[in-house]
């Protein structure tokens, strides 16, 4: 078993350097990495093979198979991913401010990486490549932490970052690697050397995660998300974006699961919303006034708190936009909440009191992803409200200090009224 | 008591509200209060009296007795803070983002107040009229806790709050006043409703805090800063950076506590360093190599790690700015250190392998300060890597949300390349 200890150790130190890298040389160690996955294309497909070929004789199903397949395919959509992402800006090193605070005395604050980042991802393999592209592009260690099904694949994708990254000057033990669950439990207690984790995978999990760690953790636990058809709606509008939001992909965080419908608009609504969803495979769960208008089972009190992630959703009438909005504030996690409406003061009070990362107007949920937003890439999506919300690029993975540049200026002077702040903008 | 579920719903019901407030209710809500406390400042005062009569009958040291008084002059101070937070422009609102996602579906980061606020404060009244007075302006619901010896003092100064805001249209309950440490107790349990804890206090206390709640927390357990003097440092410089970091105010959290000296330069710097110490009242702890040039007790191990908060010093000869650095990253607390030197290279390698909150060439650790940075007021100071570093202003008590503006769009027409992404900056 790996010596956690030694790892986060070593990661702090190289980060404290790696932090200090020029953006040409980070460029430079991604397009390495790059390169030698390629080269090593043959011998990361065996290892993938005898990863898929465990997982069969385990017995583990058609959609996780397919997840931690790691072919041509996916190698080329890694290989275009590094590559953009070399293509972005520097995310640190920026001057997000500058300000005179009195002459000869200024104040920067300047963009930088966090620090050790510790990552724990599902069982795609390229999520392995694409973390560890991200931290690196934006001056980070990070200790990663895949899935037990892709071991042997982790390993080899592992072996070419660190051959590659090595080879280019980045600050050994930089990345890490951690394969069970015990190393996990050791690395959520190493609070003085990891500065943030990033849990990725099922609700229980996350959960599990941010319950038991000092250090910050980012993420989402639950993805519930509601799609609210107000009273002026146009209901062609609504039936499309409702079955987007919920059937377009079901297994993941932004898919809708939840539907509150004006009472004004639901006789109208509900039939066409019902038999859409029936054509998408959706079964749909009411309530007493939404089964006195379409034929569909009865939902219970705990429907409206569940993250289904299949072909289900929960129906719920409400009376006025004001109670759909208490009803996602009370029972949705902060993640995605649409209005569909032709009015615009509806629209506005919605995106006003809705407090989640993402507040959306006649839209799908389905939007809610970093690729989508163009943040060039995404580590995540934040339900949190501190540091990042929403789906996570590279900004989320940075932070910033304050550079104060004198001239041997003191507090004193200033007490004494020989010198005056003057809080210039530069 | 107080029933804190109750305080604590009743706050995030209002935050909902009180985060669509318009800007100008905001500030004339901070202007209400402000002619409130003027029009009641005789009943204030009057319970002010009281409070510190009870602190010296108690037997109450002389700093906490200045601290704890709130007379004319406190309430003066308190209403220019106030006007001069009305004046600012609105934290909240603004886009900081805009990205047109494809014709027609555009998607903008808008800054939004965080929700509910809890603050537990120092001895000081005029901190509650600050704080609630910054959560206002942000558009944050805030629960606070004060010092108990100011118990009488902050009652009046709630209740002139209270009425002041009810009065002004805001929505009921936005601010609470808890009264004991059961409460304090029973607010860290509730991150159902509160979104963010800022502890301020002694070291202890916020350590305390921070292991003992789910709910994020921003803040500082320690000010243990550095001032290390280069080789190539001004002397003279170097002893009036280094007096006033130590001394100008010894009992905060941005006073130094460590004296780092470059050996090619101690047997020349360290002697007038000590005497312009002894002159300044600190009494130095020094390394062998330090007892070798100057007289002074023997620093233990410890001493590093101490924040004294006092008229004390430890100072250690180190063989490099490598060792400087390294010594500051394990030792200090990441909030504010400072290199005196002339040297270019050696500046800029001090300012980017320190992984401080505030990273200084050539001036006083003392200003690290909020009011000092010009960010118009503070709420604390954070040593922690995420959200706020450093002193924290009104940007730090917000947060952003996304909001997505559609026309029906949908993720399907997407995936099936009807429509493409632009990405396009608005």
């Amino acid at each position: 078993m790996t010596d956690m200890l030694e790892l986060a150790r070593a990661a702090k130190k190289a980060a404290i350097h790696l932090a200090a890298t020029p953006h040409e040389a980070r460029g430079a160690a991604l397009l390495a990495f790059a390169e030698t996955l390629r080269a090593r294309q043959e011998e990361i497909f065996a290892a993938n093979a005898a990863d898929v070929e465990q997982a069969r004789a385990e017995e583990f199903d058609g959609p996780l198979l397919k997840r931690l397949r790691f072919d041509a395919a996916k190698l080329g959509e890694v290989l275009e991913g590094i590559a953009a992402l070399a293509e972005l800006p520097d995310p640190i090193g920026m001057t997000q401010r500058a300000t005179e605070l009195s002459p000869g005395l200024n104040l920067y604050r300047v963009a930088c990486p966090i620090g050790v980042i510790g990552v724990i991802f599902e069982s795609r393999p390229d999520a392995l490549a694409q973390i560890a592209s991200l931290c690196l592009k934006s001056g980070n260690a990070v200790l990663l932490k895949g899935g037990r099904e892709a071991a042997r694949t982790n390993r080899a994708l592992f072996a070419a970052l660190v051959e590659a990254t090595n080879a280019a000057g980045i600050p050994q033990g930089w990345a890490g690697l951690l394969e069970s669950r015990e190393e996990v439990a050791q690395m959520l207690r190493l609070d003085a050397y990891i500065d943030l984790i990033i849990p990725r995978g099922s609700n229980g999990f996350v959960r599990h995660i941010m319950e038991n760690s000092r250090i910050p953790v980012l993420g989402h636990a639950d993805g519930l998300c509601a799609v609210y058809i107000d009273r002026a709606a146009d209901i062609d509008m609504a039936v499309r974006v409702a079955v987007d939001s919920k059937a377009q992909y079901v297994a993941v965080c932004n898919a809708a699961e939840t539907l509150l419908v004006h009472r004004e608009i639901a006789p109208k609504a509900l039939p066409p919303l019902a038999q859409a969803m029936a054509k998408a495979g959706v079964r749909l769960k009411g309530c007493a006034r939404t089964r006195a208008l379409i034929p569909c089972e009865a939902a219970e009190d705990t429907d409206y708190d569940t993250e289904y992630l299949d072909y289900v959703m929960a129906v719920r009438v409400v009376d006025s936009l004001e109670e759909a909005v208490a009803h996602i504030n009370a029972h949705g996690s902060g993640h995605t909440d649409c209005i569909v409406t032709a009015d615009a003061g509806a629209a506005r009070a919605f995106l006003a009191l809705v407090d989640s990362a993402g507040v959306y107007h006649n839209c799908s949920t389905r939007f809610a992803d970093g690729f989508r937003y163009g943040l060039g890439a995404e580590v995540g999506v934040a339900t949190g409200k501190l540091h990042a919300r929403g789906p996570m690029g590279l900004e989320g993975l940075c932070t910033y200090k304050y550079q104060l540049l004198g001239e041997g200026h003191t507090v004193a002077e200033f007490a004494d009224g020989k010198r005056r702040f003057t809080h210039r903008a530069l």
